[in-house]
This record gives structure tokens, C-alpha cells and sequence, in this order.
């Protein structure tokens, strides 16, 4: 990552300012869902049962949201097939996938720092005790 | 982004498992405020009002248990001056430091990717606009 320097004031779009229009589509891709349903599609298309069984925990409201979310933000696809019974199948556009990169990188990160992450909890809890 | 490729299976760690430990770390990380949070003290150690002024619509609540959780997760250290009045202080640590690299990095993508996005958006409402 430090190969490619990341300019301070980056374009008009600034996501900490309220009403910039990049803040809804930051709020789909993060959000309580958002990054799990992007992840989920790194393989390649998937069908909705596919994605709910992927992501652990999901129910049927959160992923349709979710889903038309990014699909109105054109991070998504969902396409119909001819056949009967018609098969919908998800899949990442090419914003999509390389959005799914930037949160895997972010992922890998959070995988590698778990170690010191649960070490942070644990001595907070104990700080933190009620009675100390 | 391309010079450092990423496994597929990562870890012991899985984000898409319930009841993994890195599942509610992720969520406080991306959440409703979690990103933007972390991205306003991107500058260097910032006060609780500064950090309010600095991500737009944020009430009290929400960043004081925001602050919160990304203390007890060691990306946010909390710090008192010994002075009087006591100066409270926020800053991200080591680990904060990388994570706020990480969603800058997609926040950027973000930026670079709003023209297509607004696009997607608009052609999606065209094509479910109501009595169409």
C-alpha cells in the first residue's frame, strides 16, 4: 500500500461531509451487511440461497435489501435467465469487484491484527471490570 | 493493490462465519460511523468535539459508543492530559493506523468510481420508476 500515495484532499467528493452523495454508497458497501454481501461474491456469481448460505447469519429482508442497494449503486448485477424455472444469478460489475479488493485488503488486515485486537478487548474488559 | 496478492483462505479467522471474533471488530470498524470516525483522525489525535465537527450529522451518542468500541478493539487510544481542565484526546494506535489506510484506500476507490455510481443510480431509478 505505500507504493501508491493517497493525496490528503482526494476529489470533490468528501464522504465525511453530510449530503456528499458518496456517503449512502459507502453506508451500502459497509453498513451491517453490506461488506459480508460483497465478499460473498468473490468467487463469482451467485444465486440468492448461495449468498444468504455464505453469509453466516443473514435473513431474507437484510440480503434483498442489502442486494438492491448494490445493485441501484452499479456494484451489482442481477440477472435473470431465460430458462424455466428462471435462475437469478448475483454477480460483481467491474466497480463491484474492485470495490471487493479494497474491503479484502481490509479483511486480510483485520485477520492479521486479530491477535493484538483480542489482547486489546481482553485488557479493556479487565480496565474496565465493574468493582475494580 | 496488485503487487500484493491475497490468499483465499486467510486465516483461522472467517468474517463470513457467525460468531467469529472478527465479525463485531468488522462492524465496528465499517458500521453506520465506524469509517468515518476512523478516517477523520486520519490528521493526528483529535478532541471529542473536533472529531464531532469533523464527520458530518454524528450526534453525542453515537460517537461517544463508537469511540468505544474502537477503543476496546485497540484502534482508538483515549487520552487525558494531566492539566486542568483535563484535556481528553483521541488518537488511533499502530493497528488503527493501518486500518484507517485500508478504508481510505477504499474511500478513494469510491471517489474515483462516484461518476459510474451516479450513473448506475440513475439508470436503475429510470428503470423502476413507478407506472413504467
Amino acid at each position: 500500500m505505500t507504493s501508491r500515495p493517497v493525496p490528503h484532499v482526494l476529489s470533490e467528493f468528501q464522504v465525511l461531509a453530510d449530503g456528499c452523495p458518496s456517503r449512502p454508497v459507502l453506508d451500502h458497501v459497509t453498513g451491517r451487511w453490506g461488506t459480508l454481501i460483497v465478499l460473498s461474491l468473490h468467487e463469482g456469481p451467485k444465486r440468492f440461497s448461495e449468498i444468504r448460505r455464505a453469509v453466516g447469519g443473514i435473513n431474507d429482508k437484510a440480503l434483498s435489501q442489502g442486494l438492491r442497494h448494490l445493485e441501484r449503486d452499479g456494484l451489482v448485477t442481477r440477472d435473470a435467465s431465460d430458462g424455466f424455472p428462471s435462475r437469478v444469478e448475483y454477480a460483481l460489475t467491474e466497480v463491484g469487484t474492485g470495490m471487493e479488493a479494497r474491503l479484502r485488503e481490509m479483511v486480510v488486515y483485520l485477520y492479521e491484527q486479530m491477535p493484538a485486537v483480542l489482547d486489546a478487548q481482553a485488557g479493556y474488559d479487565t480496565r474496565h471490570a465493574p468493582g475494580d
